[in-house]
C-alpha cells in the first residue's frame, strides 16, 4: 500500500483543519510539526483527527537525551498522535525513549543541503539502527529518488520509507514511489494551492498510478 | 563572569514559576524546554521573565530544516526568548536560519550515553562551525570535564561554554567551572529539592568560589 500524507506547515488552526477537512479524501495521513502545535496548541491533533478521521503524524524531529524525548512524546502521544518523528542521531537510547511509548519514524536523511554535512556521511548508520530497532518507518528525502532506492535496498522489508520534498522542493510523486517510498509528504503544492482539494486529488492520482 | 542556570524541565506552570521565582536571586538565566512549553504554552516564557527578570533560553534542540527551525524560532523569539539552542548536527543552514533571529546556543555535545554513536564522532566538526559562525555559545557536557576542557581549548574565547548534567547527572559544578565552563544548568537539584532556594544558593556558591 502506498499513500499520501498532507504537511500541514502552518500556524494557524482554523486554516489547517479547513485543509486537513477538505483534502481527507485523498489523504492517508496528516502530519503536523511545532509551528502548528506552537500556535494552536497540543489539542490541535484531537482536532485534525475528528475533522479527517485519519491517523496523524507528529513530525517533532525529537532530538534530546532520552528522558526529555519521553516527556514531550507521551504529552504528544496522549493528545492522539499516532506517529512520532525522531532524529536517529542522537543514538539509540534516545530512540528507543520513543518507541516505548508509541509508533515512531526514524530521520535516517534528510533533503536540505546542510544535511550533507553531518547526516548523510551517517545515513548507513541510521539505516543500521532502524534494521535493528524496527520502528514503524524512516523519512528519507524525494528530492534525491537514488537515495530513496539505496535506502530502500539497505533497509528491512517491513519498515516504511516515508518521504518529504514531493511538490515545492522539486520532488515528483511518481519518481519517489518508483524509486521505493511507501508514503510521500505533501505540504506547500497542496496547502499553498488554490484549490487544496483538486491538488491532493491529482498527487493522490500519481501516486495510485505508480502503486 | 561565571553563572547558574535554572533548568525547569517541568509540565506544570505554577510549579515552574514558583521555583523560578525563589531562587531567581542565584541565577544567571532560566532554561525552558518542550515538556513545559506543551504543558504552559509558550506565554511561560513571558511570565518567567516578568517573575524573575532574568534572560530565558529556550532549549529547543531545534533539527529541522532551515525553513522549519526559521518559523519555530521566530515564534519563540518574539515570545520573548533571549537564546534559542539548537543541534549543529543538522548543518550551517539550519542554524544560521536560528542565528539571524537572535542569539543562538549550538549543541556540540550530548551528555547521554547514546551521544557516543553519532554526536561525539563529529565533535570537532560541530567545533569548527561555531568557531565559524560565532554563536553566543554552546552545549558540552558537565558529566564529562575532560570534554569541556577540550572543547573550551578549542573554541574561540568570545564563544561560550555552557554545560548541563551538573546535580542529578553526576556532574559537580567546581569541577565544570575549572574545566573551562562559563554556565552551567542544573534542574533536577534544584527543583527537586525540599529547599530550592537553598539548593540554588549552594550550587550558586560554588560557582562563585571557582569563579
Amino acid at each position: 500500500m502506498r499513500g499520501l500524507i498532507l504537511a500541514l506547515d502552518v500556524y494557524d488552526r482554523d486554516r489547517a483543519l479547513e485543509i486537513a477537512e477538505c483534502t481527507a479524501d485523498y489523504l492517508w495521513a496528516v502530519k503536523v510539526n511545532w509551528p502548528l502545535i506552537i500556535g494552536s496548541g497540543l489539542k490541535i491533533i484531537t482536532e485534525l483527527k475528528q475533522v479527517t478521521g485519519l491517523p496523524i503524524i507528529a513530525d517533532l524531529k525529537l532530538a534530546d537525551i532520552p528522558n526529555t524525548n519521553r516527556l514531550v512524546a507521551r504529552r504528544v502521544f496522549d493528545a492522539g498522535a499516532d506517529y512520532i518523528i525522531a532524529h536517529g542521531f542522537t543514538g539509540r537510547d534516545s530512540v528507543k525513549a520513543v518507541m516505548e511509548l508509541g509508533e515512531t519514524i526514524i530521520v535516517v536523511e534528510m533533503s536540505h543541503p546542510g544535511a550533507k554535512e553531518f547526516i548523510q556521511p551517517v545515513t548507513d548508520g541510521l539505516i543500521e539502527m532502524a534494521n535493528e530497532l524496527e520502528p514503524f518507518g524512516v523519512i528519507a528525502p524525494a528530492t534525491r529518488p537514488e537515495r530513496i532506492r539505496y535506502i530502500r535496498s539497505k533497509l528491512k522489508d517491513n519498515i516504511k520509507v516515508i518521504t518529504p520534498g514531493v511538490g515545492a522542493q522539486g520532488g515528483k510523486a511518481g519518481d519517489a514511489i518508483r524509486a521505493g517510498a511507501d508514503y510521500i509528504i505533501v505540504g506547500r503544492a497542496i496547502y499553498e494551492s488554490e484549490n487544496p482539494r483538486e491538488s491532493a486529488r491529482e498527487i493522490f492520482e500519481e501516486v495510485r498510478a505508480w502503486s
